[in-house]
């Protein structure tokens, strides 16, 4: 049984924030007005979150096959903002002490976590 | 202070599943496959879960404020698939007994929930 869940990875380009944006009608200035960004505490456009947490979607069902995803429960921080240009990598690690669950991150480029959290597979 | 998130509302439809795999590069079969996706127990093309976890980020955000974001932590289960056709709502109301604590859902049409979490403000 494997210990740890597939990374995977992705480049986020001012394109695929805008896509996003229009996908899913969030227009939120943060993510789509590099003017309006730079004036808040973000100090410019930052990605949509849920793009980055789909990354670890994907990793959990590489890893644990498709039907895991109806039967994870997620307990998620969003640390860190995700920028233009950054290429972020989702992954997990089973937890030594409990078989049904999974330490979870994403992570950018440096390494550092830009979500962080817990998965737990749960009965279906 | 509000006790209820403000709702964001999103239409699914087959191109809004299909440009969300192409932006993400999750192309899990069960998402763009219609007929793989009929053979498998979920009898269908559902969308991913992420775009409709989106909705939820938007109402935090349009409610709370884009600083809530990063000061979130979310507890979440997807409970239920969502279909083509489908039209999805994001919304929750603020725990009676903690001013810092909101049960958040995202739900069908039919008013049936298809992710249900706490969604937890935590200090910056």
């Amino acid at each position: 049984m494997t210990d740890t869940l597939r990374p995977i990875a992705l480049h986020v380009q001012r394109e695929t924030i805008l896509a996003y944006a229009e996908i899913t009608g969030d227009y939120n200035p943060i993510h789509v007005d590099p003017e309006f960004a730079a004036s808040t505490p973000m100090g410019g456009v930052i990605a949509h979150g849920t793009m980055s947490l789909n990354l670890l979607w994907q990793s959990i069902a590489a890893t644990l096959g498709d039907d895991a995803l109806h039967r994870t429960s997620l307990d998620l921080r969003f640390v860190r903002p995700v920028r233009i240009g950054d290429t972020v990598e989702a992954g997990g690690a089973r937890r030594p002490e409990r078989i049904d669950a999974w330490e979870v991150w994403v992570r950018n480029a440096a390494g550092e976590p830009v979500i962080s959290g817990t998965a737990t597979l749960v009965a279906a």
